[in-house]
């Protein structure tokens, strides 16, 4: 008997029919001897709904109201999703995130879990129910409900995994797992049967959009084993699990795209210590992230600095940025959003040299400008014009013969 | 400087609009230097829409759940006040029943309030805060959270001003006040200044729907003045106080009437003790309440008992009595839902006799049949044809001279 945390995201949750399905699945889950943590967002659209009403008001700002607003989101998914078991003769029992003892920081809309207080669950579980826990969730220190921020549904379910010590944490969305490449741009991307905690981290920053790429370092954190698969049938997912257990000839393991991007550029910054980090640090407070950077060669004792953020951080840059101009006696700025970033993924990219080279090949070959490029351990990312994103997928996926997988 | 509860009801705050509205008059009433904790229902057609989504789970007598589900509604419609205010420049912090400290037994879906835990209100209110509390919901002494039924967002907002020791319970709803008898019936119905806390009661009890007679006999117990008004017009409303500041002269305080009426029949019932009570111990199993009961004139030692229900309890009533009236060898049955209450209600009754005489007459006048009576030291209730009702209340509300109040 086996304790298993399963996590279903929004479009799982969509109706009360697709509601139902999923009830189906973890009660043959509960049936097969195994004691059932279910994790679930809130119904398809419901979160859009109270943000425009929020909006309505004018104080969507109003972080502490937003929380007590969205949180009633999951409440509802969990409940609903609680009564279609029972309904099955299925016992159940919905939680709240601060029943359920996930304990959080005070930042609220993107709080950080802080702690877990489970006996509630254990009780319920040791009662033959399965629990259902709304996601996204959780409870300050002076009592108030605050909300987990992007990806708050994927780490509520592997924090809970890794606090109950669970078998495994299986995220179920709407596509099979993770792909080589997105299958809506590459017709013959395979699903890859497992990933390393590395590559899904990679790959969810980079924008594979499966998993958040919080969840994935939570999960590697705590070595949280976790499978992500299809909602809606059967098929095995893919298995995120340490890189000892990865096949070893796997030099590159997918392709990850991201159209969520922008680039700015400062012109002639005085060539001082300390400059870039008065320019991040300026961003960082506003809770800007930047992704790539780009510092040109010296002249004059001048020189040019170009990073990128996300698309939708730009109209809350800029402003910032126009000011900084000033003050640090640039001469200029600009700032294009028709970008987007293209990157390999594999763990066995650290022992292959002229993997990046490769790359580059394969892009200057489609007559592909690259504007910035950054590289880890395990990844290369190249940023490009917005238009030509699908083709780059395309010929990575073919270069790197990711269609031959087996 | 004084502290002010007041409770809006589910009209009151169907729209962002309208929420905007109700906000202006909050922050008005904080203006004039008191302190102010609001108690909201649920937005418009929330809970209908909720019930309607547990009802397609299958599974809405999972009462725990519902509840669940359901208080997510006026969590909702709390935090977008909040929020609102707080766009007006007037600080405000919404609350959950738990937060506040509500507390509640465990009989779902219609809790009582058994405590309450004020000190978190205490201290929003020492910073500043216009403390919005979602109504009708409270936790139980597990830590679930629960709704408090029928009239439970009125009950919250005079438990509270109860326990906050607050000079006033202020109830908007969409009409001006407590009146004679049914504006849209009586069109020269008089709004009452003052009513006891005993005819509030009644007429609560009787259908004017005003405000729910829990929640009076929650304000006469604990001695709370309660003012009911429009939230939509300034207009003063009805103040409910103690029967000593009664203006005595008036003998009728208005005509209530309740269209929510059915009446059960039972023939030829043996006359042995206890027999009643087995009847309405069944019916009280099943959560029904029994209003006007008569007993005809033994024949052969057996009789008849007739009773008056609420409509919407009819369906379930039906199979009860059934199986109940071959038990116990009575005849057979019948049922009608097609008849109503008139009720006259007033303090002064009490040291008036022929009060109900002169009810009679009036009827009788009009040619209108009574088929049952009850009454108490301030009211008479008759069940006649539900078609005749809108006449009984017009001819009633003439007899005793409502119209030439002042």
């Amino acid at each position: 008997m086996a304790l298993l945390v399963s996590k279903f995201g929004g479009s799982s949750v969509a109706s009360i029919e697709k509601i139902k399905h999923i009830a189906t699945r973890v009660k043959a889950m509960k049936k097969d001897g195994n004691d059932i943590v279910v994790v679930v967002s809130a119904m398809g659209d419901t979160t859009d709904e109270l943000i425009a009403l929020a909006r309505a008001t004018g104080s969507e700002k109003c972080y502490r109201e937003m929380d007590m607003l969205l949180a009633t989101g999951e409440q509802q998914s969990a409940s609903l999703l609680a009564m279609t078991l029972n309904n099955m003769d299925c016992k159940a029992i919905s939680l709240t995130g601060w029943q359920a003892g996930i304990q959080s920081d005070s930042t609220y809309s993107k709080a950080k879990i802080s702690g877990m207080a489970n006996q509630r669950i254990f009780n319920e579980i040791n009662q033959g129910n399965v629990v259902v826990i709304a996601g996204f969730q959780g409870i300050s220190p002076e009592g108030d409900i605050t909300t987990l921020g992007r990806g708050g549904s994927d780490t509520t379910a592997v924090a809970l995994a890794a606090s109950l010590n669970a078998e495994k944490c299986m995220i179920f969305t709407d596509v099979d797992g993770v792909f080589t490449a997105d299958p809506r741009i590459v017709a013959d991307a395979k699903k890859l049967s497992k990933v390393s905690y590395e590559e899904m981290l990679e790959m969810a920053s980079l924008g594979a959009g499966i998993m958040h790429s919080r969840a994935a370092e939570c999960a590697m954190f705590y070595n949280v084993k976790v499978e992500v698969g299809n909602s809606f049938n059967n098929s095995p997912g893919t298995l995120i699990t340490e890189v000892a257990n990865m096949e070893k000839h796997r030099v590159v393991s997918g392709i990850a795209h991201d159209k969520n991007c922008a680039r700015i550029a400062i012109f002639d910054v005085p060539d001082k210590p300390g400059i870039a980090m008065v320019l991040f640090k300026a961003l960082a407070k506003v809770g800007i992230n930047v992704d790539m950077v780009i510092q040109s060669a010296m002249r004059d004792n001048r020189n040019d600095i170009a990073f990128t953020i996300e698309q939708d951080d730009l109209e809350k840059a800029v402003p910032v940025m126009e000011k900084l101009v000033k003050e640090i006696c640039a001469s200029g700025m600009s700032y294009v959003d028709d970008v987007a970033k293209v990157s390999i993924v594999g763990a066995g990219m650290q022992s292959n040299p002229g993997v990046a080279a490769d790359m580059f090949e394969a892009l200057a070959e489609e007559d592909i400008n690259i504007h910035m490029i950054s590289t880890s351990e395990i990844k290369v990312s190249c940023l490009i014009d917005l238009c030509e994103i699908e083709k780059a997928v395309k010929v990575l996926h073919k270069k790197f013969a990711l269609d031959k997988l087996v």
